[in-house]
């Protein structure tokens, strides 16, 4: 950060997340080891709470905040009133950003994802399964609120998210290739296979990526999506109507990462 | 029910759940359709809210419960004190049960789960995947919260769950059979491959019935389950130090189930 942003923030007092503030926070010490190592730039501040010795991992904190010119201050009050109810050691407070997804990658779409519990696990799993490159089709819930960065464990900071108005908006970015093969997840689609989930990962060796898209909790993917690439269906029973949204994902994300494969 | 309990419930006033409440309720017309499919003996009554005619499946509803002699009374009062913040247009309220899982079936351990949410989710899962037998090793949430129910999506309903006070005891389970072949999760096991799950799934259908174990939220399973079975592990990066209960429990579920095998 510049100067001038330190200087802005140093005294700034910090206030309960809404989803139109300039800065989110980590709650708890593993996220905010995370954000130290993956973003450093972006954090205006860490705040420990009195008690934040119970934790082995706050030196860590401590250490990382130090190499990167991090002011630390002990402060339970802030913790208390951005923490709510839950136990936290430790805060990291950072200027929200926006980033660039890679187009030489395998891709994940969320489109208008509703729950903030929901894409933070799904973040957690995508980093999981080597997937760092999220983007989200808007409306969508916010990625940056503290349930989400949460939920991700941190791993928020270790892939690219970026968000598009459309599905059309996104396929318009720049050097996307003709050769990038697209997989909505739908009730519609094909059954997946361990056969079209292989030769996709083997394409994408050879440099064709694809992308996983994926529906709103509620509602799915709507019938436009069927004439877009290759519709696939995860096959379930009839007992339940779908499958919860984190829950398809990975496995959409565990069987086109060819885990499960001997290697 | 008998004519007894029926007399008992008809004039009584639902109260917010609580863990020892004698019933509990599902939220929604879905949960609450599948609960009078699948569990009508244990319905006590269905409350409806007066919009529930927005609702197309409030007719089937009505249906079932007349079909098996449930009163449905139009109460919006009772509907707002159990729904809690949630938009609920029917309730179904249900006496708490308990079953005994089959021996002759693929089971589902899990121990010391924590959230409610997660254990909802895992039954949904479950029963999307044909898992029908689930226990439950407690200190362990309480698997009748609303939470837990509506997570579930009313999946409950239509598979067995069991308590035990610990894997021990439910290893003593009359005709387990020594050929049962139990699957603990753990991060010290060894990789998940296609050809250990399609083994497990090969040996299922030869009468060699197969139990996957996983742990609790934040401990995972102790040392002490390496000597148990034969511990796996499914593969992560290290970007994040575990995967969220569900996700693990759902690919543990679809892999075991021979999914997205050509068939």
């Amino acid at each position: 950060m510049t100067e001038k942003l330190i200087e802005k923030y140093a005294e700034m007092r910090i206030k309960p997340y809404r989803k139109d503030s300039e800065y989110s926070y980590t709650c708890g010490v593993f996220p905010t080891i995370e954000l130290l190592k993956r973003k450093p730039q972006y954090v205006i501040r860490v705040a420990m709470s009195s008690e934040s010795d119970k934790s082995r991992g706050s030196d860590i904190v401590r250490e990382l905040a130090k190499e990167n010119g991090i002011p630390v201050v002990t402060d339970d009050k802030t913790i208390e009133r951005i923490a709510a109810k839950d136990n936290c050691l430790c805060a990291g407070v950072f200027l929200k950003y926006e980033e660039e997804i890679r187009q030489d990658t395998d891709h994940i779409v969320l489109v208008n994802p509703s729950d903030m519990g929901n894409i933070g696990t799904i973040i957690r799993t995508s980093s999981a399964f080597g997937f760092e490159d999220l983007a989200v089709i808007t409306p969508a819930c916010d990625i940056f609120d503290p349930k989400a960065v949460r939920a991700s464990m941190g791993a928020l900071f270790g892939i690219r998210v970026k968000l598009f108005a459309s599905f059309e908006e996104y396929l318009k970015t720049p050097h996307r290739g003709s050769q990038r093969h697209i997989y909505p997840f739908m009730l519609k689609g094909e059954k997946l296979t361990r056969q079209i989930a292989d030769e996709a990962v083997a394409m994408s060796k050879e440099g064709e990526h694809f992308t996983l898209v994926f529906g709103n909790e509620s509602r799915g993917l709507d019938d436009s999506y069927l004439d877009i690439g290759r519709p696939l269906l995860i096959p379930i029973r009839d007992t339940v109507d779908s499958l919860n949204l984190p829950v398809a994902v990975s496995i959409g994300e565990y069987m086109f990462s060819a885990k499960g494969e001997k290697k």
